[in-house]
């Protein structure tokens, strides 16, 4: 069973959203046929490499909101964050453009650790206030997974992950997601949003039941000339 | 659409097969949106690297046929593989195994160019007298693909796509693959044997028909929490 998420590092409900639905793979019974694969999003583009101020005063600014509405909407996102057992930082996180992790995401899946190091850039940027826009810090979460220093610094610096990344955003669009996280099973459902573990339990039994049982040969199986361990037909 | 055919080299059916495949696809009108994944098979691993007699003597010895009866079954197939604009060269044909060849497969895999590098081991084996155990030959045709003759070399000296043949080979069994070419479409629909391009060109149609149309969105997509360009639910 396939599972594709698209979502950001900067999105404080992609991490809400990927515990709640490690919540509900815990308990689904075929959990080890399960594949996840993370796609790549971008919440805002326009988003400076690195801002000196806090992420409450960015928002305030950029959306012209009062910056004790700004506080309070943290408090909700931080409440909902430690329900999953999540320890949100808003004071500590640095506001920076998710690209260049996005990058290193890409080279991590072809490695075979997208897993952990998207669990690393969510949790230093939500919980350990890390600079997910600064090569170093990057190098660092990549080393940690397993990934060669001089082949991230490579990567990074040439941009060779940046088509990968636009295909992604790209295949978001063709399909119509408009928000994060976006998670599909089996390229048939899709759950929209950090919605509640029962959710993503519903629609993995659902997608399971409804998987092709088994290949159907088609016709009589006697209709073609082949070759087998004993020969070919003739 | 995706189309996995197990085959092997040393199959004359199999060169059959994929011409009445590739028949069925020109007329196929969603051709462009099928993706060829070719996985290895090996009717015959224990076949020699090299053997000095012709593939008459070779059956005769092993099956204990009269060599008439393994000439007029030539013809038969030579016929056969006429009808679908291939010049089989029994005569010249080299008896030989095909392990070595199917690891030059996988790395053409990885370097996106297996359609060709297939295409060409088929022919040279059936038309031209190749030795398909023979790295030379083996390299000749890679390079004429485009693939590096380095890599090549390195890859079939070290054998670093022999678990990826394996990998093949077990995925077959696992699937019941009995006798080869076996194309699957889209994990649904089996052909076994090279069977006439109708019988391809209406499983095509079948399961292109029933490809789910689109994602269905689980909920009345309101309920999960999402970050969208605009900012972050709270």
């Amino acid at each position: 069973m396939q599972i594709d998420i698209w979502s950001d590092i900067a999105c404080p409900w992609c991490f809400i959203g990927k515990r709640r639905l490690e919540s509900a793979l815990e308990d689904f019974e075929h959990r080890d046929e399960v594949e996840v694969t993370w796609h790549s999003y971008q919440l805002d583009p326009s988003l400076p490499e690195h801002y000196d101020g806090t992420e409450t005063e960015y928002l305030a600014s950029r959306k012209g909101m009062p910056e004790e509405q700004v506080r309070q909407m943290f408090g909700h996102v931080a409440e909902q964050a430690a329900g999953e057992g999540l320890a949100y930082d808003f004071d500590a996180l640095v506001v920076a453009n998710s690209a260049r992790a996005h990058e290193l995401l890409h080279l991590a899946k072809e490695r075979g650790v997208a897993g952990a190091v998207k669990e690393a850039l969510l949790s230093g940027h939500f919980e350990h206030g890390a600079d997910i826009g600064d090569v170093d810090t990057l190098v660092r979460v990549g080393v940690d997974a397993g990934l060669d220093e001089a082949e991230i610094r490579a990567a990074l610096e040439d941009g060779r992950y940046r088509p990968s990344v636009e295909a992604d955003v790209s295949a978001a669009r063709h399909i119509g997601v408009t928000g994060v996280p976006f998670v599909v099973v089996d390229m048939k459902y899709a759950v929209s949003g950090a919605q509640p573990p029962e959710v993503f339990r519903e629609v993995l039994q659902k997608a399971w039941a409804e998987q092709t049982p088994a290949i159907q040969v088609v016709g009589d199986g006697s209709g073609g000339d082949a070759c087998g361990p004993d020969g070919c037909a003739v």
